[in-house]
């Protein structure tokens, strides 16, 4: 059988990265991958940046998710806030809403949503946040959130997490993800940021590694340990030194390989 | 007699770009450059991320540069703001005392300035701001600011800037750099960033650019014209997709042609 | 004919403002007004403490009005942006559509908009900003954005001000507003905050200019001029010195001069 | 013996609330209060600001304090964010050392640090980050930082707070302070601001309470309880309604009660 995978990246992070007429930095990455984790204002982008990406990925069939965030531009979202579960509800309904917003007039709709940054990481644990996630996401469904079929709603996250048990809990659909450009640890956890071989960022070594994700389900841990993997998508870091590079040539090596690459939804 | 030409790129833009012992995303481009415009806190970094940059660039025998800015971490310094002149002129003298602080516990020292984003740009005909900008550098390289011999201290900018102009006056250096990556046109002004032909971002023409700025002096604008470039820095973007690759590239080409590619300090 | 006046101040400001069950900073000024101008988000708030001043509103009969800002919260709404058109249109959408959310689900609803700080400086004359402004109240009201009656919405602003002529033209109600605590000249402008006379914070004094103003539709300006003042709602601003004594004294005297306080819409 | 107390206040929050030549909303604080904790940018101000306060507070031999906040101006420093021991040192040097400048050329001098907001409450138990204040205000000191006798730096907290603690280990001088606006329980800790009680607001209220302090060194719980308070100096916050009646207010009642009221440095 014909192997299958999503392959998702961050954009609309810049304010300026999406001038009309004018190939924008980002839109490299939306020609590799096919699903676009767009920025919904609450630790980058704003409306017009949603717009121009939301369009551009309609153009490309590329799948958009709604990538909510704590309430910190400050940090580029990449601090733990503890907020109260009642605002960390209402903040991540406000940006569903105007990101929904926006891509219904870009022509698109909202078809997943997938935390950034350190919320990203508080819901693999944190079980309060995670519930005020899930619930913001199940509400927004409830209501007119997205204009699609009856087909459980997707949200992405690491594979384990919390947030992913409770949105199975609530009826949601559950993606997990594998990252292409991180280092695994023998119990198949991500080797920290702060650690030898949190990164990997030789394109060869990196389209290696998916094809194997992809394929064999599975990743060589830093210590050699072989780990299986299971994962809807993958993900590449638009952070990740050479990101552009790295996207084109993950998505060419998909291509070659006959991996039929395609939103999950 | 061999040509010779300055590398810039900026960096310290990320909270979490530089972690302790890892190979994090801007290394690499600090592996290319010889000049780093060092954020300062208040378009993004915090001192943390100073410190790693200047030591970085200290093992490496980089340049460290002050790149200030508006405070606007929200608007990541992109946005013109109207401030007064005495509060601007506090400003950039916040960011100076504190990346130069910063950088004399690293091992090195502030060795030029270079505004960010739109106060760059608003310095090249906003006579007020660029007093204001002007002012602070030369007040603080006149105090305890720098520590080095008394060669007058310089500031970066577009050619033709007005804050070149009252730099001179003022008795700074002035350093006027060109973009590897930005398309000029007939006049040698910048295309502008809304118009086909802005950004040039393929490696080879790139390349070939840098080579015909730094032995030639000369760019070809978008209609084909030859313009006249005179710069001392050659400058790519960090966030020009595949800069790391661009930046890399591009001092390959220029070491290969035998080029002098070293701070203009 | 009994006098009649709106009288509205700033609330929603402050994260905290609002605890549950604790009667808060802001409840005072609740219960001197009539209008209560909320923030959206984007200068100050967060969903949390909207819904708060919303709720308490409700139990008051207190009007609802969005006070739309750029967005930036580094610096209170209160520097001057030059946004885009569209990104500020954008803007002020996301702020109505969340506000007007939030409220709906307090058991109230928007009935105003008036612009904060640097924001309503600008479209006083500032054509551009001022068209998206109301190109962006006039396509939200047109849209499902307030439940109420046909009845033209208003738009709060300075007398005289671009952006009422645009949201007049455009078939919007405009209301004029005079400020309590503020010094004016002899040409009916307001005295600039940088000159003698700009605030006026005596108690004494404020009341008794509301009551000239409200009676007599004139205002004593600094040089005793006698200037005629044609307004709809009184404001007194809820950062000026004693700002809970000023509205309640303010109340009371309107109150107790028999003027009918109420909300304009 | 006549009884002794100082008397704090936050100051320099509004970017705007300082202009040249007009008797501003804060300066009504400044004549009340013994000393002004002054914002130093990171959760709000900016240098003009700081440096308005600064010639105010010496033209009236107001002391100098500051105060400094998590960098958080998007949430004004009132959440509490996880940041790492280095990054927090770093950030409240910055802001020593940019409060410092501004004050030497206002003619006055930083004369102690009061923690602002979240950070305040955090290094009452938060043994990690109150190690990093203690140090960044130790190493400051140590340095350049205040140009004053050989007496130990104050750093004011909560009676009781880990802070003090340590400041205490590291030859600080450690100043606990009492609230005139906030209830106590009866264990002589504050009532939460989300319960009853949390706030005393009424004039008479709380100039009754703040002589029982300074002369009986008391407080009544909200049960009825008296419970002993043991400070050196006495706040109102800034933000509490009424502020500059309540600041009034109480100065007056402490002058006429004979209290020496006087800075604690």
């Amino acid at each position: 059988m014909r192997a299958r995978i999503d392959f998702n990246c961050d954009l609309g992070e810049g304010l300026d990265a999406w001038e009309p007429g004018v190939p924008g930095p980002e839109s490299a990455l939306l020609d590799a991958v096919t699903s676009a984790n767009v920025a919904c204002g609450f630790h980058a982008g704003d409306e017009r940046v949603m717009a121009a990406v939301c369009r551009a990925a309609a153009e490309r069939d590329v799948a958009v998710g709604a990538q909510v965030s704590y309430r910190d531009r400050e940090g580029f979202g990449r601090r733990f806030l503890d907020v109260p579960a009642d605002v960390l509800r209402a903040d991540v309904t406000e940006q569903l809403v105007t990101l929904g917003r926006v891509a219904r007039e870009a022509g698109t709709r909202v078809a997943y949503v997938k935390p950034h940054g350190a919320l990203y990481n508080a819901v693999v644990h944190h079980e309060e946040q995670a519930r005020a996630l899930v619930d913001a996401v199940a509400a927004w469904v409830g209501g007119a959130g997205t204009s699609v079929d009856d087909a459980p709603f997707p949200l992405v996250g690491l594979p384990g997490a919390v947030s992913l048990a409770l949105a199975h809990e609530r009826g949601l659909r559950t993606v997990a993800e594998a990252f292409a450009d991180r280092g695994y640890g023998p119990d198949g956890t991500l080797v920290p940021r702060t650690q030898d071989g949190a990164l990997v960022v030789d394109p060869e070594a990196v389209v290696a590694r998916v094809l194997t994700m992809v394929r064999d389900r599975q990743v060589v841990a830093v210590d050699g340990t072989v780990v299986p993997v299971d994962a809807e998508s993958v993900c590449v870091h638009s952070d990740t030194p050479g990101a552009t590079v790295l996207a084109a040539a993950v998505r060419r090596a998909l291509d070659d390989a006959d991996v039929h690459v395609r939103p999950f939804v």
